[in-house]
């Protein structure tokens, strides 16, 4: 092994496969919204499904089992403090929208609503909940931008409480021409 | 609707949900090495779990399935045309390795190999594979990290030919110190 190789802690592993964006999902729970912080999201297929890992220590997840409904949004670098806090608190006991000045618009195909503030909105429904692991399946139905959105960098966790803003673009589609589905 | 939230088609959705860091996966076939880029990656808890989406239309996928282990190297941003060459060829009919010049490095506790030129490496074992999602669940055994590796930029895959690096670093520990485990 090369001396430039270190040998690290297995618990800084998952900082190294940094998920994707950190997401702000909402669910509606036929009285009220609500919402939580998720920063464990992946794509699945180019099909319109993605996934989630989340479970019962989130407050979200009852409303998000039972209406098989949320919509995942997702917020600029400029919001990261809210996003942070949003994950710090629990639904179970507090108004988030309100305690974070957060407005909700209208979803088109579920109750959960949109946030206005963030860059783009998909509106899902769940299609399958796989254990032990937590993985939500989720379908899109909908997929909103916010046009007025300026703040166009993803917050991505590392997993140990920092956070990193996208930043320069490589745009590789040539390369991979052949690859690509329709739409995309 | 206000009027700055504009629909898009479905397609779009994943390249909101961009995954984790663009990974290359090592296997080893009991003959040779082999390599696959992969971005859909996904942290799943805190004990050092982490999921990869991918099937047969891998080449890879055997010697993943059969061997039940590999390494996830993390490459960092001036690799991002080398990364998405690898995933445009088979190691069917091609020693990836020796096309793109790269340096095989042994790995402690897997046959497959370690990347020199990525910024880390996880050596990983097989623990599950959830269809039809694709889903590998794996368990990491060991974590290195390439101290000789300046670029310290992940690649994000919006999905759509296009690639965007980590940019500016926020520290939100304190924000969540209650929440991180420890080792974070």
């Amino acid at each position: 092994m090369e001396s430039h190789w270190k040998e690290l802690p297995l618990e800084r592993a998952l900082t190294f496969i940094e998920p994707g964006p950190v997401v702000l999902v909402t669910t509606f729970d036929g009285k009220r919204n609500n919402v939580m912080t998720i920063s464990w999201t992946m794509a699945i297929d180019f099909d319109r499904h993605i996934v989630l890992t989340t479970g019962s220590w989130n407050y979200s997840f009852g409303a998000l089992m039972e209406r098989r409904e949320c919509v995942v949004c997702i917020p600029p670098a400029d919001m990261i403090e809210t996003v942070v806090r949003i994950g710090d608190v629990s639904g179970a006991d507090t108004d988030k929208f309100r305690r974070f000045g957060l407005t909700a618009l209208p979803a088109a195909t579920v109750a959960a609503p949109l946030i206005d503030g963030c860059m783009a909105c998909l509106e899902c429904r769940v299609v399958d909940h796989v254990e032990p692991y937590g993985f939500v399946v989720l379908e899109v139905m909908r997929v909103v931008e916010n046009t007025a959105c300026r703040d166009r960098r993803m917050v991505h966790a590392v997993g140990d409480g920092t956070f990193v803003a996208d930043g320069e673009r490589y745009d590789c589609r040539a390369l991979m021409a052949d690859k690509l589905p329709p739409g995309l």
